[in-house]
């Protein structure tokens, strides 16, 4: 089985859908948590599927280094080896290789890097992380692309473009290649995929340069992928850029195929970019705010360490019903924040999800009823209030 | 409703009974799991109730100096301020203050010390030690005892048993006092029991010395507990003289009245100890050495970080039902240890005590069935025979 995408129910520009992946199927719009070493940090997977999660994101880049993509491969690929047997989209290792890695130089060839963990040496090319999430197994790979810096110059922008067109088509014929050799049971010698219905899915850059973000569109789908990402935005660039390109962008890409946003964002950021046509999306920011106390509620973003919590006996978020909402006060969240009790980590982490799974539950029952527009408003009206601590966005 | 205890199967000197607190009954002999600051490290109240844990032990010294113990009070009481419904046991404080303040002076009014956490300056007497337990409502509170380093003189160990003792008779004055202010809710000066079930145990000192000890069980069964406990073991003699000091020791307190032997041990000294007659215990080792990576199995321990296990796909301890070994290799473990993932923190975490629980409620289920003997023989066999991971006691 391999991965098909129905959509099911429009509103406006948004969709609501079905992706069928090996593994499952998740209802789109659909966010994914990020568990970057086959783990989400703070949750066990158990508790992931108690809030309704239904796809992660591993990251190509972690898992190739540490334990290694072969030694995962001889587990029987990634599922098996972390016991999560949900779909997973892996991402091509190359914007960790361009923002982690101890150094690191770009040619035509691929990514030359050393790794952040014991400086040894290592090349990415669009070939092999092809390869070597093929060995993962993940049900969505994606292909490598450059990832510029903002700002950049126009020139620099449309370089890195042409160049990221150019992986995509290497990385598509390896891919296809992979395919042909893992079907057929033939060449030992090349990497096996451990998932034979493994998608791939190609990503449009172009920076903030409409023409350019149009090209990429035409030249990627020209190519052919299972999906289209886009890629190289909240990298910096005001929000409103952000919105306008994702806008533009999308209304490019195939009716009929997943379109996925990479690295973002905020939950207003989710309902304005499904309201573009964004099906998927993927972010650091519940998981990783979550470990530094700051929550996504109902009521605006709170610093659960602040001071004004101590003697506070409401959950943290009135209107939510995850396990830490039902069962603890922000004065307890608040006293193990600071305490660096790692429980605090894992309660704030279960909240975070759970306010961002709930959002793209009642985005997809928006757009069922036709009322997604009214959602966004809401949630725009959310983000301009005064904000419950002050500093936080 | 306050503290009772039935025994009801005896099979040699090992007791199994039931111990009834305002927050529920523990079944005894039974382990309780460490949660020193509210929370047991790593895992959430839902994870320790699924796995059976009846009854935490939550450390004095830390919650008096964060959050403080007048705010739990104002929250109602620690359960209701960390939202763990069961019973709980709190110990005097005066163990940390002597292992963990930045500085510390002894005297017959009491401990003087400095906070970790700040520098701040603190006194801690056996009133006080009664005070802030009443405000933090454990079921079972636990008087201040001088606790005395190994190896020490004869006159030392005798020394610091009399003070034991006058500190165990001031601070049974105060409960009793406190638990009169409560029942008439008269005295709005005084510290107030947010738990007017709680009970107070007394604690056996005198070293390794056989007469010391018998004389620190006359004097404090002489003021009179609702339990009692044997302190001052596991602080490095041989374990050969712990079992001895514990056998005689437990031999002579009242046999209605529940025995408590603090901060110990392995599983095999549970065992051993259960033999002699011990119902509660305490210890770190289950929940710190799994943040060690350090593993509990039928097997033996095991180091988890060991290289053995890289392509181990077997789970931890095959013969253990626990989430981890239902779901995780130790391939994946190892995996999450080296990563220094948060996950490993808790899937060990969840395995050792899990591990621990299911060998008191094997301790249990043999003294119904006269067979602890048995039991004690195989734990022993085990304990001796070479180890998975050399190196590892």
């Amino acid at each position: 089985m391999s991965l098909s995408f129905r959509v099911t129910h429009c509103d406006g520009r948004a969709r609501r859908g079905e992706l069928s992946t090996p593994h499952g199927i998740v209802q789109t719009p659909a966010f994914m948590p990020v568990g970057t070493q086959g783990a989400v940090k703070a949750v066990t997977h158990q508790q992931l599927l108690d809030i309704g999660a239904e796809i992660i994101l591993a990251n190509t880049y972690h898992l190739y280094l540490r334990p290694g993509d072969e030694l995962i491969a001889r587990r029987g690929g990634l599922h098996k080896f972390i016991g999560w047997h949900r779909p997973i989209l892996t991402d091509s290792g190359g914007y960790q290789a361009f923002s982690l890695a101890a150094t690191r130089r770009i040619a035509e060839e691929g990514i030359e890097f050393r790794s952040h963990l014991d400086g040894s040496l290592h090349a990415l090319t669009p070939e092999r992380a092809a390869d070597v999430q093929a060995r993962l197994g993940s049900d969505i790979t994606m292909v490598l692309d450059e990832c510029l810096a903002y700002p950049s110059t126009e020139s620099d922008a449309q370089a890195s473009m042409a160049r990221t067109t150019r992986w995509a088509a290497r990385g598509r014929d390896r891919f296809l290649e992979l395919k042909r050799s893992t079907e057929s049971a033939g060449d030992q010698a090349k990497a096996r995929s451990t998932n034979p219905g493994q998608a791939q899915f190609g990503i449009v850059q172009g920076g903030v340069w409409r023409h350019l973000r149009a090209l990429s569109v035409e030249q990627t789908v020209a190519i052919g992928f299972e999906g289209y990402a886009i890629g190289g935005l909240s990298v910096g660039e005001p929000i409103g850029l952000m919105y306008q390109t994702v806008e533009e962008t999308a209304a490019r890409l195939p009716s009929d195929q997943p379109r996925y946003l990479m690295g973002t964002g905020t939950p207003e950021d989710l309902v304005e970019c499904v309201s573009h046509g964004i099906d998927l999306f993927d972010c650091v920011l519940p998981t990783r705010n979550a470990r530094n106390g700051q929550l996504f509620t109902s009521e605006g973003r709170l610093n659960i360490r602040n001071a004004r919590y101590a003697e506070d006996d409401r959950p943290a978020d009135p209107a939510c019903l995850c396990y830490t909402c039902r069962t603890f006060s922000r004065a307890y969240l608040r006293h193990l924040s600071l305490a660096h009790e790692i429980a605090s980590a894992t309660l704030n982490t279960l909240h975070n999800l759970t306010f961002y799974l709930d959002t793209l539950k009642r985005i997809r029952e928006a757009i069922v009823f036709g009322s997604l527009e009214n959602l966004r408003r809401e949630h725009q009206q959310r983000a301009s209030r005064p904000l419950l601590d002050p500093g936080h966005r």
